[in-house]
């Protein structure tokens, strides 16, 4: 692993976090859609040499949806909008290839990728929520497996849009008048099961070839997505074996696919809680836990349940026995809940205001959570990190006080390699499928 | 009229202009996706104190298509990025509703208007290119008729998506917990003959209440949509008389809807070509046409006809007789070539190059552009213009040569008088619909 270097993403989500984290004092209350906001948060990631910020996003709210959900900015719009108040820093973002049209979102996302110069990412998403399907006319939401189809359809075509014009197709000559080689435009012509897109694409390649595809789907589907078409993974674990369990089995499976292991890069997300000293770190945990109501958590433990209503048993008593209940839906989860639960004779207090906001292992004073982030890369359980700070000044904190460390210990950019994204992220720029064709014929 | 401004708009088209113009010493022969381009041409309009900037669309090419719409930005990310890099100019650009989802075009504009800080605007059209069908999966372009209806079912979908937040919904008070109030959030439930979309929409209304929206076909179809809908229309005249007419016949019509006339501005595009001198104007003039070959020409022309192909035809004989031919795309531009054509017995040759470079009246010293401006402006032809010059230079020539005339003759402003598109336009700001119920109620 010598002289590789671990990548960072930031997660901007305005009034994000935890569910009630708007209601600290730092944060502005209209975050979400407050652009010089995202501006100052992009801004400080770049400062930190961040590879990539991430926009998440979701085609459904209702009177329930988390206040960050509700009233936020379109990830392609944002995203377009901080390319220009930005230099070198990629700009990620999330769009459902459920709901979108395969022609647009890949004009979209290279449109997107020119105007930053080559630093546009698209995280791949099949869109989790049902109500999805009422703001796009149908009749239902497609199950998991068919939307994972759709997915993988749907990238193909991105990627071959994409390919429609050879980098050197433009030839731009004043004198002769000729502005194109026709021979370097090329048609798809795909015609799928769910899509049929003629082409070609009214835009180039940019300088990184295609867009960075992000995929964030930790299933056996997501993860054959990611393996076979994807070159990057935004995904979460709680523990490093749990991490590196993930990263061998998305490696070898996109090893499988004819891929070389370094042609994917492996970002757990981490919301690292940082004082100067753990007392500090404490403090300010407590800070941003003590905002969630007992209500609200109950509410956001029982979504782990099947919507089981906790507000029914007694919160300060031990964490009541409910038998199977969660088997079903987030098994590995709510085992891990009443097994902790049951051996650190927890209230359902407790349970619950730790469920609203987890503490993690990355935790404590800068030297500490640097040596977990050191840990996790070393041992193999993430190539980088994607931060996801409860509040804005958790960016800060990690920007000022971690990076400086991971830097000095040789793990960490000191200077962006290179201006595209791609570039940074250490990932080759993909051949244009016709170009490859006229080397080898 | 005493007091009333004029109002501009500056189309940005990279490359574009006429069909050759890329091939002119001084364009940039990547403008077309050149960020920096943009954003000079922007900030050099905001200089000139423009309402607006212009970004038109399209949704299929093919190797016959003109230099500028093979490899462009599209809209809705340029303009974003163009936010960032502005401060007071209003931000249009093209959407077709023919082959795009309410909810995610709703979004997007939302998006853009809240970046912008209420600067955003949406030129509605219904594609007038019959290849886009292919690159949308379906089966065939629908009708000029049907296409109109699907625009008009799609903006009322919109302003409904728009409205889906009341203005003081988001209540944001730390200390009680509360972040809005749901007696505000309001669900669409739209079902309707093209599209069934139930809402809210996640993005709230910004400070001008919907983007700002434009129509831009000149149609019956067209004009009815605008007349229903629309807050602005760019269309395009070729004499004073016709757009007299327009502006007549639009204005009533609107009337008509129980709307004031002053609901809806008109703007008539416009590429003026400017000389210190007459000289000066007409050997730009040559410069610029002198680019277009004969073939071009034709191809040009072709595009208006459902890419008929022109060439089959004796260069110097009467423009041919060719039917029906471009009343399903671009209709009322086709049919006035046609009647120009016979009326003034032009040849094949004389209307493609006169198609390929129009001439225009806006020509001549910046007094005399000056003069036909007024004279359009205060003969009741039109409420401002969007300026479209064949090269970069055509803008700054406007901007530093005949804005200052306009401004001494006080028809135009020499400060933006309000922050928002929609204020400088002098539209009045949409009440929400649930609001206006409740005062009501």
């Amino acid at each position: 692993m010598a002289g590789k270097k671990l990548k960072l993403g930031a997660l901007i989500h305005g009034v994000g976090g935890n569910i009630s984290a708007w209601r600290h004092p730092e944060v502005p209350t209209d975050a979400s859609v407050n652009f010089d906001f995202y501006k100052s948060q992009a801004r400080k990631a770049e400062e930190g040499k961040f590879d990539l910020v991430f926009i998440a996003d979701g085609l459904y709210i209702n009177e329930k949806s988390i206040p960050h959900f509700l009233n936020r900015f379109e990830p392609l719009t944002i995203l377009s909008a901080l390319a220009a108040a930005t230099e070198k820093i990629g700009l990620v973002g999330t769009l459902s290839t459920s709901y979108a049209e395969p022609f647009t979102v890949a004009r979209q996302f290279g449109s997107l990728d020119h105007i930053s110069g080559g630093r546009g990412g698209w995280n791949v998403v099949t869109s989790p929520l049902e109500g999805s399907a009422l703001n796009y006319g149908r009749e239902k939401h497609p199950s998991h497996d068919e939307r994972y189809e759709i997915a993988e359809e749907f990238l193909q075509v991105a990627r071959g849009l994409w390919d429609s014009w050879e980098d050197d197709a433009f030839v731009r000559n004043k004198e002769s008048g000729v502005f194109f080689d026709p021979a370097k435009l090329h048609t798809l012509n795909h015609k799928g099961k769910h899509f049929s897109v003629q082409g070609p694409l009214n835009i180039a390649r940019s300088k990184q070839g295609h867009p960075v595809v992000f995929q964030a789907g930790s299933s056996e589907s997501g993860k054959s997505l990611a393996a076979k078409g994807a070159d990057a993974v935004f995904t979460g674990h709680e523990t490093l074996e749990e991490a590196k369990a993930f990263y061998r089995d998305v490696k070898r499976r996109t090893v499988e696919q004819g891929r070389s292991a370094d042609d994917i890069v492996i970002l757990p997300g981490i919301g690292p809680i940082i004082g100067r000293t753990e007392a500090e770190a404490e403090r300010k945990y407590e800070e941003i836990a003590g905002l969630v109501s007992i209500e609200n958590a109950l509410n956001y433990l029982g979504r782990f349940f099947e919507h089981f209503d906790f507000s029914q048993f007694p919160l300060d008593e031990p964490f009541p026995d409910i038998g199977d209940l969660g088997s079903n839906s987030f098994r590995s989860g709510t085992d891990k809940i009443k097994k902790q639960a049951k051996e650190k004779g927890l209230t359902l207090r407790q349970v619950a205001l730790q469920a609203a906001t987890p503490r993690g292992e990355f935790f404590g004073t800068p030297e500490q959570v640097a040596d977990r982030i050191q840990l996790w890369f070393e041992e193999g359980g993430a190539d980088g990190f994607i931060i996801h700070s409860n509040i804005p000044s958790g960016l800060t904190d990690f920007v000022e006080l971690v990076v400086p460390i991971l830097q000095e210990r040789g793990i960490y950019r000191t200077e962006y390699e290179a201006d595209t994204l791609r570039g940074n992220l250490g990932l080759p720029i993909p051949a244009n499928r016709h170009t490859l064709e006229n080397v080898r014929g």
